[in-house]
């Protein structure tokens, strides 16, 4: 079958013929119908040799949806045949955080050698994937699947970052979103389906400031210091009891730093590089700042129930799998509209 | 193998001869090690036909403790040899309860013929039996098979309650036990070791009385209708924030009406009948009733971190197997002190 | 000063002359700009001599606004001409449940002689109101008072109910709001703008379907029987996990244990005059049933912070105080499209 | 009458005679019967003039117990003779934050010129102190006032970090607190009263880790590099799932990062003039960290029901006001056992 892999380091990722593979018991093989790309590729592909940690050759891939094509001995639950989404962030499946369905804050994943497809495990990009557990499936139903594979990550990944921050974002409170693009556009309307707070979104891009009015941010915002002013001055003076920083570099870390609320919540999704020093003499009483990681097996089904309310979509610019250097190549350049997604059979 | 069945409505519980039955692939045979007796057991036996809904020949059990004695295909996660506890409240797997451990609240066990063993699936009262899956083991490591295998049900269920009223037990509030003995005499030492409640427990037994205050009840009462005046006058005319009656029977549930406080939480924890009016008219402004079942699969492992702890542990009476029918008589009467236990190896 | 009074058991409120009161040190006197009618007037109107703790004569009027006229000694935090609302459910402002602004869950204020304006002290349906402590206004800021006062019960109790079941309404739940009239309609602006949920409403009169199509709920259905295999069928068997009886009587309460999820809610917000059966042979496992009261400080904020955002508003009629006691007719009537406000000032 | 006061930047506190206050419409006057002395007390009087806000001379003492001596116009709800303690953070009391008791959050204190008795109003350390309003006392009861001031904020500020903390201080989970003085040997307390967790105490003195071994904690561990490994051990590779530093020093919390869990929580609870670097690139996935400040005041009340159960108590020296500049240098070596606390009539 045909595959993209990152296979050197410093490399580009590269379109490749590879077996097919076959679902071992328990395993379940799916025939791809959709994969997303994700800054985090670029991010791990811009690793020196030293920091990368994910092996050699790579399919790259982790979001991904599929039909399921083959079952291993022993599995139940779906069928050959069902369209479902990949939960990405697999766990040991057996601790405390993976019995409640946090299998991503498992401890013991690393250790026991489980990584998420596309992040160490074989990803979506290619016509098939193997799916270790059932457990890591969530049926689609009739959801198109090109346009919401990027739910398993860009829905997911600020979704759980929210509902984590639900206790901040009562009624009347403000939400900060910076960043508008694959994540930050989804988080908007994550936020205005499931909270009452008033949305201010940020971006330096005029296009993605559009996109975020479109998707119902209520006030828009140049990503720069005089938006700290602005947001003093929306809030009364009291400030965003919820910032959710999707792009993570320094200037945004100190933007989120300077416009939280005393007791509000800095969720840092995006990774910028930078960190946000913590404490007495540099954040306010009482707030509390946080690198969330992707999300839960029961918030992806809560995302995908949001989709099919109508109550979330993802922008997509779609892609064959031949394209995918290329669209990797635009997402770097920040031309992305949305989100990347890939057709394997297109 | 040997194993106690539930044979015919309204017949005694048996002994009996059966085959010893095969993993099939993803299940896992157990060695029982242990099995606890409970009351619900004796609820089903004493049901009429037409609502006994768990199939016969039931070989009965749902507390169940062993050693791993042979893997399925595809089964990983735990090894021959291990020595484990049975989660019980089996579901789906899939769904959103269970994607979040709680399999207990599965929506769609029933519908799919899926039951916990000893309640429809065969369960522990034998010298094996098989786990549907991986996930319904709990490593026991160094903990006593005999002396843990009642809190998978005698301590999970109790922990559920409190745990899901942990709002209402803050520190300074006071929690009523109605009911010292298999569930309720752990009830006292949950409410002790995780919140800061005065514990106040009620028996119509001397004896469950005495247990009570050796396991840490702060007062102990009569249960009967001189206990309202008496927590009404310990509470300074309050009430108690979180009520769990082990019994649930009218006379304590009426009881429970009058003590919870306003903005309160009953649990209904016991299965004795009856039912509570809730609303304007009956209860207090705020006061939420609840019949809460078993617990979640977190919970069962903080239970066990809470016996490891030392800061629990289950009154037990050891029995053999050819001695279950008559531990169930005992059980029937009252005359048990905590939880009896069937030893099927002994 | 002109003011509406019930004076006598059985009789109908009357429209007198009283002596205009003066602040006593920490009160504040505030002009009525608005005072809402309520069911639960008609309640407690209806209640027989030996049921009636309100005392008499009784001054109306439990949803109130005002401008601040007069201050007492040692008020500070409003000032003359502030345009502001009273929070309603006045409790001992010193025990546990007041510190956290929980003064409508207050276990000592009915003891100590307090009671909510309307419901005991002198109400908001007179052309001045005296306001027991400052801690008892809420700035209006911009918002008109006769569109406004109806959040101060109309609003807040339907918003405590939501909130308190916060836990259940997670995205793609379902909310059923069974009874569309002037609480109804609120709680069905709150769920469309906090929740995530899919709101069914319910009632028995086609002009309030429409109402409750029109401020956003999903579904519409008639109160009755079938309503139960409808909802079953919109939740894919499961249920609601999330009952708001704004009626709460009998046959409401039996729908709305019929159509409860497992691990549910059913909060019981009307006075209808039932009550529901709770527990194991009754409702489902898990599922928890409650009649909360009013709301807290904070959530009065809330709700006019969601108003403020134009997320929620209230329908009224309006009326003079002359016109004060026909207007209490068509709300028996069941009449008046959302909430009849009186405007002393008119 | 006789107080203690801060006169003069980098001055030493000073015994001086000033007039007795009086209390204005809606204060109270205490006859002071035992003030605690901080840490904080010390690091405002460290402050160079350019930083410090809190006004010259300043009445030091912000834990307060008093009582009632006299009442301004319009004061209901204490009576004269009543055993008080004060609420020290105070607020507006009329915002979102307050409203909830939360004043230790009020946004608009410091633009109103609102400052805590001790740190801008004048504080305890002295024969009679005055508190703006009744909702800032709460009653001690029988509670001994010497043996009880310090809960206001050496039993308060833990409390408030460790509540705040309780979803992630489960059962089975460890709970680390660095450094056992006046705050940690009551933070130890607390978490053993509260929680199911594991409590693991560092510090740098035996005579402290002695101390912290007396009141509760599990294990004891010298706090240096070696602890890391020591509580990596201790909890499977895990790590603590809450981390209370109530030093706040670089080296402290260099440590806290270390050994916080996967989605635990770090509160920086001391002073101690460090930060932490939050962010993927620094704290573990999903690990939130946060410098609470005070608490609420049904905190303060949940504090004092705890000691009142004899569940916590605070380790206190004992001086007079005279020996107040020496308890302070004591306090400053570091040689207090648990807390220092003024009793001015002695």
């Amino acid at each position: 079958m045909r595959a993209v892999q990152y296979r050197t380091i410093g490399g580009e990722p590269e379109v490749v013929e590879i077996p097919t593979p076959e679902p071992a018991p328990g395993q379940v093989r799916l025939r791809v119908t959709a994969a997303g790309l994700c800054h985090s590729d670029s991010f791990i592909m811009g690793l020196p040799a030293e920091q990368y940690v994910y092996g050699l050759p790579l399919t790259l891939g982790h979001e991904g949806a599929g039909v399921v094509d083959a079952l291993g001995d022993g599995v139940t639950g779906v069928a050959v045949g069902d369209s479902v989404v990949v939960y990405g962030p697999w766990g040991c499946g057996l601790c405390h955080a993976c019995a409640r369905g946090a299998e991503n804050y498992c401890p013991h994943a690393a250790g026991l050698g489980i990584a998420p497809p596309g992040l160490g495990a074989p990803g979506a990009l290619a016509e098939y994937m193997i799916v270790d557990d059932v457990r890591h499936l969530v049926p689609l139903g009739d959801l198109d699947p090109v346009a919401s594979v990027s739910l398993t990550d860009a829905g997911l990944t600020p979704y759980h970052a929210i509902v984590s921050s639900l206790g901040a974002l009562t009624a009347g409170s403000t939400a900060v979103v910076i960043g508008a693009g694959g994540l930050g556009h989804v988080a908007i309307q994550i936020l205005r389906a499931i909270t009452g707070a008033t949305v201010v979104a940020l971006d330096i891009s005029d296009e993605k400031l559009e996109l975020a009015s479109q998707v119902g941010a209520h006030h828009v915002l140049r990503s720069d210091p005089s938006a700290v002013e602005a947001i003093r001055s929306l809030t009364g003076g009291v400030g965003a009891e919820a910032v959710f920083d999707i792009v993570g570099a320094p200037p945004t870390l100190e933007l989120a730093r300077q416009v939280v609320a005393v007791n509000g919540v800095v969720q840092i999704v995006g990774i910028g590089g930078g960190v946000l020093p913590t404490g007495f003499f540099s954040t306010p009483f009482g707030a509390s700042v946080r690198a969330p990681y992707w999300g839960t097996r029961t918030e992806l089904m809560e995302v995908l129930d949001l989709a099919r309310s109508g109550a979330i979509h993802v922008e997509v610019e779609r892609y064959t799998l031949d394209e995918t250097p290329a669209a990797y190549r635009r997402l770097h350049d920040g031309t992305v509209r949305g989100r990347a997604v890939i057709v394997p059979g297109a």
